[in-house]
């Protein structure tokens, strides 16, 4: 934990409040509290851990001008600022743990330009408006979460790591897939920094403890026409098996490959029609043009039961809503019972290792993976489903994982250091953090090994 | 070599002619005897073994009815067609051995469709003229050889294996980079076959043995404004390992990372402005969006020195021509006293290989890397420049490269088996050979293990 002193006072927050002007705010205690959470509760240790935790009030900055003012106002009164945008994340990165003001930057979501193959946007803009957007003109974000349709692309940045389309551009820590970050800093002066190449990386999920991210440069993608499948197989080792195949395939443009055990897809809502009983599942998103190499390459391995053109529009529920992280959500949606991890796969065994795994927890840790490039190399992040039990079976299954060189993102921990691992960014996002927010105002608590400096 | 009787006699040649019809051909000796040759002379070795071989006649189909025409001519005489377009091959792939029919599909070059991410186009279409007409609407071929401005789709499929743009999608033997291919059979009564899906490996680099193409279905990329560069080193195994680095960050677009050791920099002709003496370099050729990615990647270890957006219309001589074969070629320019050999290196110790092959060749196997995906995997093909001695000594120094497990397609041999190694496409093609050129009629000798059990 980190020794932060604890939450404002009433006194600074009331102070604070009359320096914010006609800067939008909510006090309501019971709406703010509401707003204070994300998808923690996926965690049953950090459900009980973050229960309660709240902000005091929450900003809505109209702009970059009102980001700053809200930044002077907190450095001068000492008060905490944590930034929430869709409240998506998983390991209560936008919970304020010491109360102070929550900065919804929604309103920060216009596009500043696109030109071919690149995009610069507000912080708050929601991604499927940017890809709804830039759509039309033949580009696309190369990769997001499955909370594509409620998620912003500075709370992919700041919370997230990659997802579908990391299979063809990696995550979000590899050189060129984040091009530029726009920083306030947290002081009585507040800076405006730009951050450009690998410098943006200081912000990569560091959880808004590195500064306040108004604007951001992504790496747009050519927009193929995707069709969403799915793939079933008498056994899931099969299902890997084709994945891989697949997956190294680079004359196959593709953009999610997701192979699942059963019975996780007999949690799948309506597209359980698509998955028979006992049957294990890949779901994948291909360009249209290399459809038919991919059932080529299939062969009579598997059955396509369900092909069709992606569309995650209003009122359609897109094939990724059954992936990465929402392969989870569909199964936690039948009972608590549930948990998962994250995991990264050896590249140099990637099979065994999934064998291997599958066979040490049979019943209790259910497979899902997701293909991934990681360092140039083809492996799987895994995000299986986990029959809860208590801390310690979960924290032996973890030490269990890692003794086979099967590395844990741990999901259950909400600081940088202790959740990150893998899908930490290599930057120093310690000592940039030094330079932005002298007095650790920052979501404190979330880098753990952040000490301020200043008082 | 193969048992095949040998040329066909001067009555043959004389019914055949007669059967042709109007279907233009041309008989002066000197110009068959011209087009009958490639650039296998880059092999002193071919250069021997190929000296004086000729078609007795040209034959140029004007659409697939005269293709038939003369296919229908040749198994009716029984004599030998070699299918012949640009020509730009370096292992006599387009050399007749026992004479006969030289068949130029140059003719055969419409564009039948193109859709978003495939075209469909005829045999002997150029390369450049297909991007040139894909380009405008943002789309263009996915790899090509580094002779495209005078190479056609048909020759490279035939004959090719990869090049600019298999760093990104790895060669023509990947699943999905060649949709479909229509063939038409040498028989008396020929018949057209449309190879769909991995079946159209069943033509990839077989010489032309394996049925006459017409038509041809093929990806399409995205066509991105592309930097080509030249950067430069002090040391090649920096050259090597900063386009390693490139090449595994999936996050850079890029088409080309070519790193090459000095001297062969010193017979760059127009290039030679921007290779400093004894510096090693590296050409690059990475979309407009990742170049700033790109730059941060490389630091200070090494300085660009030449950067311009690529362009190889008329007029222009576009970067990829000091890259691939065309490296060999220039330093062929000052001299016929250096070869070449093409190398495959282990993806999983790439660097230590590398340097590996350095140190045991000094002076006299020159460095020279191109960044490939194999399989999935990113790893090199070598194109070292050979300072020749005799061919014990070449097969010695391919010996040791093997030993080493460095896998050689040997250049300097010219039938499909002894050539092809890690290049050979999957697919049963002498099967395949059987059942569409049962006289052993189509460009004879190349597939050595090749017996026709019809007469």
């Amino acid at each position: 934990m980190n020794d932060f002193p604890g939450s404002a006072p009433a006194s600074a927050i009331g102070a604070l409040l009359a320096d914010l002007g006609d800067i939008p705010v909510v006090t309501d205690a019971s709406v703010v509290r509401k707003r204070s959470r994300d998808f923690f509760w996926y965690s049953p240790i950090l459900n009980e851990a973050l229960a309660g935790k709240s902000a005091d009030l929450i900003a809505t900055p109209r702009d970059e001008a009102d980001v700053i003012r809200v930044a002077a106002a907190c450095a001068r009164h000492r008060v905490p600022l944590t930034v929430r945008a869709g409240g998506t994340g998983n390991y209560g990165q936008a919970v304020p743990l010491h109360g102070g003001v929550l900065l919804d930057i929604t309103a920060l979501s216009a596009i500043e330009w696109t030109r071919p193959g690149a995009i610069r946007v507000g912080v708050g803009a929601m991604m499927n408006a940017i890809d709804a957007q830039t759509q039309p003109s033949g580009w696309e974000l190369r990769m997001h979460p499955s909370t594509k349709r409620t998620a912003t692309i500075g709370g992919f940045v700041a919370g997230g790591s990659g997802g579908i389309g990391s299979i063809t551009y990696g995550g979000l820590r590899e050189a060129g897939n984040i091009l530029a970050a726009r920083v306030v800093t947290l002081e009585e002066q507040p800076r405006v920094i730009e951050l450009r190449g690998d410098a943006a990386q200081k912000v990569n999920r560091a959880y808004g403890t590195t500064g306040i991210i108004t604007a951001l440069e992504m790496p747009l993608a050519p927009a193929w026409t995707w069709i969403e499948m799915v793939v079933v197989f008498d056994d899931f080792l099969d299902a890997a098996q084709f994945g891989y195949e697949a997956a190294l395939s680079d004359g196959i443009v593709k953009k999610l490959l997701s192979p699942v055990a059963w019975p996780i897809p007999s949690y799948f809502g309506a597209l359980k029609q698509y998955c028979p009983e006992g049957k294990s599942v890949l779901i994948a998103m291909v360009a249209e043009p290399s459809v038919e190499s991919f059932r080529t390459l299939l062969g009579d391995r598997g059955e396509i039961t369900f092909a069709a053109p992606a569309d995650d529009s209003t009122g359609r529920v897109p094939l990724y809503e059954y992936t990465w992280n929402h392969t989870t959500l569909q199964v936690l949606k039948a009972g608590r019972s549930v948990t998962y991890l994250q995991c990264l796969y050896p590249h140099d065994r990637l099979i065994e290792s999934v064998r291997q795994m599958q066979e040490m927890f049979p019943d209790e840790v259910l497979p899902h993976l997701e293909f991934i490039r990681f360092g140039g190399r083809v492996t799987c992040s895994g995000l299986p489903v986990v029959r809860y039990r208590d801390a310690d079976r979960l924290n032996e299954i973890i030490a269990l994982h890692e003794e086979n060189d099967v590395f844990i993102a741990n999901p259950h921990v909400y600081t940088v250091e202790d959740g990150s691992r893998y899908k930490r960014a290599d930057a120093d996002q310690l000592g940039f953090k030094h330079e932005v927010d002298p007095y650790g105002l920052l979501n404190p608590g979330k880098m753990r090994s952040f000490v301020p400096v200043a008082d």
